[in-house]
């Protein structure tokens, strides 16, 4: 879309970023990589840190387990206690107590005693194995042992698990439930992971309803909103005040200035009159990328403003949603720490009917999987959202790609 | 490991399931396969719908979008007027007023007649095409058509992307980002989706202390309940009430009566003297599984309490995690709705070195990907969580097999 007749009053860069000529994607992503790297970090609770990303290495100050611990139900002895013993040669030897898991027994275990013991349980001084209970025959205080054991058998040395100083996980983990674990065992109470990014989402459109509201007349209900605020916090950010600001540069610029890391506009971001994101963007802060060579989501721009960055997305649904999958979703990853890359599963399957595209500009194009094949959705119709939902995912078409013929093998990225 | 020779005042049932005969895993999973279905439903606001799961169809009780309306900036106009238009034959059309989005326009378009509208605007009555601004100059109050437009053109018609009374999304949908915000543009403000399964997690062992302590002496950190708290969440659970509770029959019925869905019990889950929960079940429920052929955590149960769903974890950490990913974290996915499948990604590569397994239980052996293939880990150690930080994932070796040699081709379940 050329400059519209009535663009005179934008200022000069806006005309010169204009649609006239549009980034190419890979100059918009290049663009965007410079300016992204990790939030500072924060001091988060045990029980929240799952799925959180650590800013550092985390080092045990414990051994884990912190003594010898039985491995098995049976009985602490001396190993060499136990030589030749077998079902037809019984040994005894006298039980002297027991000791559970979380006890210490008072005293050592000397030759030709025994202490009845727990799996998990503190290993007695003087006691060197764990004789099964299935090898021994109890009677009262006295038990027969009926097999041998080797020194060191049934018992976890100290610092088995984890050593005291070793790096349990390093700087940049995704914590997983397991690894939230091990942080509980060596001691961690509180963990400095990397912030998360504050992401105000701001929805243009004086045509639009609130969600929750009823469609009426020529009014339309905002689908960005709910859709972004979805997408953010799958991504590792917190949605601030998402919402309807109303069609007016004041109100624009304000909500563009709300405390947040990362400023995502739906609508207006094109260049006509009413597209007021990009002019207050240039005027006020970095208008970086205004326009892309893509479809959906050409008039996609982003830029800075008092250091936070600003996802021009198109208010189109389909737009809205690419935009975001290309631009805001990978810079609200990295703030958060985790990969760039997208978190949709891929797989490799066969093209159903040929997929058209122009050379020039990226296509970002919803396709069905029927049978294991991939069947292309209609690729126009930026509007249709219900084109997202009754598709499976999307195939990338890229810049210099004339698109793939029909049975051509291509990568799918699925929306679930 | 057999019945201790200490078991002799357990009630007769426990005996009877106890571990000299250990269920298959196949008949574990098809017992607790036959006590699932997804939980009734509740009604969830619009803004809180993604990664819920519908507990019906949605149809949409209205068009979208309502009316016609403009997919291009221009003129709304009769396509008719423009029948000849081109640069050398260019049309003159008198410019009536403008239209935005979000407003109906007053009054008719009659031929020779124009009105400006914007994309997303309803198309005013009378016009049936838009003519796009770049093929059209203005001079105050009038245009100059050069180009023609077929009638319909650049015109989205009522209900395009969704129609009035079609199934947007289907019941069982596990609702994506761009489905919320479908459903937001259809008007909806609440749906009825699957409750969310909650589940009370009861950690027992009188040598663990709470998350957030340090290790002290022979008393080691509760690493299962946080661990826990994170699997339940990721498969659509609430955690409720997770932590610690002494080794004592009495709290720990208590605790498995706790106003739950499912109940997870850590530790004290085998045959031992100081093993309660599987006899409490069994006294006061059903203990219907108890040990299953697998390792780790044979030692594994469950069963039902009270219309509750009980899961006896042993407290090795390892086995916890296994027998979580088996069973419990099945069933809180079903409940909740979703898939009974792991939603761990899988992969395909080779052994790097033989992975050995015993004929008649399953392994759950964690593995390391080194240069894109699979490095076996320690298969013993179930007490050893961080073998499962280390591991990349892991893969299972089937009750049939005596494993895989070195260079064998395995499915890898990932983490993460």
């Amino acid at each position: 879309m050329p400059p519209r007749p009535n663009s005179s009053h934008e200022p000069p860069d806006v005309r010169m970023t204009g649609f006239t000529s549009r980034a190419p994607l890979e100059a918009a992503i290049g663009w965007l990589d410079r300016q992204l790297s990790p939030l500072p970090s924060e001091r988060v609770p045990i029980l929240e840190l799952a799925g959180r990303v650590l800013a550092g290495d985390i080092a045990s100050d414990f051994d884990v387990p912190g003594f010898p611990r039985a491995m098995m139900d049976g009985f602490a002895l001396t190993a060499a206690d136990t030589l030749g013993a077998a079902p037809y040669n019984r040994l005894p030897l006298q039980i002297t107590g027991e000791v559970l898991p979380g006890r210490e027994f008072p005293t050592a275990v000397e030759t030709g005693q025994a202490v009845k013991i727990m799996t998990g349980a503190p290993v007695p001084i003087g006691a060197d194995a764990v004789l099964p209970a299935e090898k021994v025959e109890v009677e009262e205080d006295r038990l027969y042992a009926m097999g041998e054991v080797a020194p060191g058998k049934h018992v976890g040395r100290a610092g088995e698990d984890v050593a005291v100083g070793s790096v349990v996980l390093p700087k940049g983990r995704h914590l997983r439930p397991q690894d939230v674990g091990v942080l509980s065992s060596i001691g961690v109470a509180e963990a400095e992971v990397v912030r998360r990014p504050r992401v105000r989402i701001l929805v243009t459109g004086n045509e639009l309803l609130p969600p929750g509201s009823k469609p009426s007349g020529c009014r339309i209900v905002d689908a960005n909103s709910p859709m972004l605020a979805a997408l953010v916090r799958r991504d590792g950010g917190v949605p601030i005040n998402p919402g309807i600001v109303q069609d007016d540069p004041e109100a624009i610029l304000h909500a563009m200035r709300d405390s947040a890391d990362v400023v995502l506009v739906s609508g207006g971001s094109s260049v006509g009159q009413e597209d007021y994101a990009p002019r207050l963007l240039a005027e006020h802060g970095e208008l970086a990328i205004h326009g892309v060579a893509m479809r959906p989501s050409s008039p996609a721009g982003m830029g800075k403003l008092d250091d936070r960055l600003v996802f021009l997305l198109p208010g189109n649904p389909v737009s809205c949603l690419c935009a975001y999958d290309f631009f805001g979703g990978r810079a609200i990853r990295v703030l958060a720490g985790l990969s760039a890359n997208w978190p949709y599963r891929q797989l490799q399957a066969r093209l159903r009917r040929k997929l058209v595209s122009a050379v020039g500009r990226v296509d970002y194009a919803r396709i069905k999987l029927v049978a294991g094949e991939v069947e292309p959705l209609a690729i126009s119709g930026a509007s249709i959202l219900s084109s997202t939902t009754r598709a499976d995912g999307f195939v990338i078409v890229p810049g210099d790609s004339e698109g793939y013929p029909s049975d051509a093998e291509v990568t799918v990225w699925l929306y679930d």
